[in-house]
């Protein structure tokens, strides 16, 4: 998607630890017109009949809120802490993060997935896939169906996306980052 | 707003402590259908110049992102953890959640608040009002101008929205909610 590529060259910095931030439209700011855009894009990408976005909270939420619009379904988003105000009858999976450098448990409840639903699953980034792969789990305890996972954002460079694709899955990410070396971003 | 009314009587669901829980439709599935009314709501409501909506992640996110389309302006979330994906360069500020029963603590990137921008505070419940305050600590640290805060569902048993309406700051609240007790719903 150009209109990403673009605004990651312009806006888009690189930390250290190959991090690509994109806090100024994507992660912490959001650009709501871009957003519209990714929406969009999405859709084109995913015709298939959808029930209902699966995205994990804190990033993915604004995204998958904004491209549900033009699914015209409910997003569901799975949360990573245990909070007084969630189901306890709930789905549940070990997810470990290599930038937290710890595990934590990703929950989502029960009423909200239900069997043979049409998932698509939609975040922000896709490096080593361990969150996709969580998402994926869960969605499997539920007996729902995933149609597959939009993505803003893939370190191709990372092997998430590769091995779940050669698992069927069908990934599309908009924008994938083949090197982030030297200070700059190639695009694949 | 009556039909978030309705919702609340229909979905929502009491918990012991007089937790409120409203995860079908506004805190873990989202209804976008009802966060688009919930979204125009608030823009008629408030009517002035806004150039930035501030939340708080998690659960105000979905929603400002929906109404920021009302407003055609970005939104800034704030952050309640440390994150390596965060600015250095922050505002911050300490909150008490009576809720997690410890004090967090918020941080906004420095450039995404500016100097005499126009603020709606946009987020899920308001009760005692103590993230809201800290959300306007930080919109004063930044020199920006509060325009008022919109609040999907108000606690007005407890004392924040009051507190904070009696030094002067607008607060639309779409459901305030009078009372909990005997496992039932009363607005005011």
């Amino acid at each position: 998607m150009e209109l990403l590529k673009e605004r990651i060259l312009k806006d888009g910095t690189i930390e250290e630890g190959n991090i690509l931030k994109v806090d100024s439209f994507l992660n912490h700011q959001l650009d709501i017109s871009l957003l519209n855009e990714i929406g969009k894009e999405f859709r084109r990408r995913f015709p298939e009949k959808i029930d209902k976005i699966l995205t994990i909270e804190t990033s993915g939420i604004g995204i998958a809120a904004i491209a549900a619009q033009y699914f015209n379904t409910p997003v569901v988003y799975a949360r990573k802490i245990d909070s007084k105000n969630l189901e306890k009858d709930v789905y549940e999976t070990k997810v470990y993060s290599y930038t937290k450098g710890k595990e934590y448990t990703v929950k989502v409840g029960k009423k909200y997935l239900n069997k043979e639903e049409k998932i698509l699953v939609i975040d922000d980034f896709l490096a080593n896939g361990k969150a996709l792969e969580g998402l994926i789990d869960i969605i499997s305890q539920a007996g729902a169906s995933l149609v597959g996972a939009g993505i803003v954002i893939e370190k191709g460079f990372q092997e998430g996306g590769q091995d779940l694709r050669n698992k069927g899955i069908k990934i599309e990410s908009l924008a994938i980052i083949e090197s982030l070396s030297d200070g700059r971003v190639i695009f694949k």
